[in-house]
């Protein structure tokens, strides 16, 4: 399997699952437009492919992500003196990041968050869409956005969406900070862990379970739950019937059939 | 009142609630195609009555339901061979379970699920479209379906309606399991208990706290609480006070407030 | 800066929050009529005021708000013999409050609501569309209405939001009452505090907090979080980019950046 080639991620397959680690430790592994454009091909990359069953985002030395970059946003302001009226390089900037931010949430694979450090602004917004995210005690949360005289754009839907209305209009509005185990109160994070051999631990048990899903029922099901609210629901429940028959006569429904009736594990187990 | 016959359900009037037990024992009380139209049929039945103010689904021997019926599964992978293009046996097997979910979401009476054993995949879904579900601490939930090659089709959107995206995506793709406690935090459940003699105290509370509230109001209520989000907030909003009109200068609003003018119970309690 | 006279509310401007006092303790500040009429007055006329970045709503003599008036509701019923059928006194009576929550939902600045005693019906309401709301322990919130055998038409869609459908159907159909930890439990509120001292020194960290945070951005991130499931996400995140790019070249974005490189407060904190 070829993946792209990034400059800000390093790439590694071990198992069924791809581990990227967001690597720009000297300034906290700050989401830069580059970044943001290297997550989206190897999103983009992997999307048909069934081997790569997880996908493990991680920050290096210590740190998630510490928000959107300063020079992106310095080179952004210089470009505006320049740019014509029909292209405005801040509103291109940020649109870009939501672009990746909804690119993640819809991976067919399931997203695993691990989160160290700085949780901040962009990176709680790549945390808000995964779909098992695992926090460190110690992780700072947190959404300084309106403290900075801007906004959390492309970051405030997918907070609400991640914790509701009523928490995700407080923290945006007072720039919270905190830490794991608010994160998990709040039900940002599923597991808080006290230490990394913890946090390890968690994932590796995280990884397991997902090996026993079946690889396809797993996208078809993540991309059914991300659908309901946006569509009828009759319509969502005529089209999961559809999957649902499509699913019991293919492959995996009848090798999962076929398992359960031998008492033996899948073959994708 | 003239309740349909069943084979599957045992029912029960006791003062205001019809007491329905799931009563497959030897499957774990596994949902059947039959159990569907059975359920179907009683709510059917009892749908403008307004004497049944509560309905209490419960399961036999210790358990709700260990989820759908293998041999209609096999039935229905029997009949796929035989059937025309125009018809598809899992589709329709799949799509009459969410039918019979939406009708008991819908009901007019108060819904009390109590969730004993196995609340596995459709058991777990009609435990999710219940007004109070009380859960043993030993109970069983679970989403085994991706485990075994199939999606959770019709019972996905209930989860993510009842406890949200967040958790709904991490439980279904990792086949999560978990007890009543868990349930409880999760927001699955409204109360956690440690013998079946504390379930039947809880219910009981919640039968008589059922008995405090006007039946038609009730039902008003519900419906209004079920249409949230799916019309506009203004529209929503200008029904709910047309129907606010009609229950102060209803039997119910007249009797309330007279009632509370009296300092005595009104003639619903 | 003028505010409206107002009988029913004591307001006092103290540094950068307006404080709303609710002020009919004889009716442990029952919301009349003219109680909804006043509010939207006040906060129809600070809506494009700035440098009021926080709305404090609190009840005199330790109630917050005990629902509907009465009297209001008595005046309604003599108004309807008179009515001709064009009018509905019930209708206009229940919408307007819907209306006035509404308005307090989307005011642009930081609505706090301080909840002790009675928070009931009404109340409950009002309180249920707070940015961030400080509870007493002993504070006692619940949704009469169908005990009363009328129904909580304004009150359920904001509830509904507030909490999510789960917890909602239960509280409204059971005509539940509970405290101060409870509510918290069921994220109605951010904090609950165990005396009076407490309360106010959470309501100060509140405020300093709020006081960290450019009113402009605020105000534009409230509305963002506001929009999100109105409309379809892409143009949500469109919406906010457009915005972001505004803010960034305005005075708050440049003052923002600016403090920031020189490591000093914004003017506005």
């Amino acid at each position: 399997m070829n993946l792209p080639t990034s400059e800000t991620l390093i790439l590694e397959l071990i198992d069924h699952a791809l581990h990227i680690t967001i690597n720009r430790p000297k300034v906290r592994n700050a989401m830069s437009l580059q970044m943001v454009h290297e997550l989206m091909s190897v999103f983009e990359s992997i999307k048909d492919n069934r081997t790569i069953r997880a996908v493990v985002i991680r920050g290096a030395d210590g740190h998630f992500c510490a928000g959107g970059d300063i020079k992106d946003m310095s080179n952004a302001r210089a470009a505006v003196s320049k740019a014509d009226e029909s292209s405005d390089p801040f509103f291109t900037l940020n649109r870009e990041f939501g672009r990746m931010i909804n690119q993640v949430n819809h991976a067919p694979q399931v997203v695993i968050a691990v989160l160290e450090g700085a949780v901040l602004g962009g990176g709680f917004g790549l945390a808000c869409v995964s779909d098992v995210a695992i926090a460190a005690e110690s992780a700072k949360f947190g959404l300084p956005e309106t403290g900075l005289g801007i906004i959390p754009a492309q970051i405030a839907p997918f907070v609400v969406t991640r914790i509701g209305l009523t928490q995700a209009r407080r923290l945006a509005l007072l720039g919270a900070r905190f830490g794991g185990v608010e994160a998990e109160r709040l039900g940002i994070v599923h597991y808080v862990c006290s230490s990394e051999e913890s946090i390890n631990q968690q994932l590796e048990e995280v990884l397991s379970q997902v090996k026993r899903c079946a690889p396809e029922a797993n996208a078809i099901t993540k991309e059914l739950i991300l659908s309901v609210g946006n569509n009828e629901l009759e319509s969502v429940l005529d089209n999961a019937a559809q999957s649902f028959s499509e699913c019991v006569k293919g492959n995996e429904g009848q090798e999962g059939m076929m398992a359960f009736m031998q008492k033996r594990q899948p073959n994708w187990a």
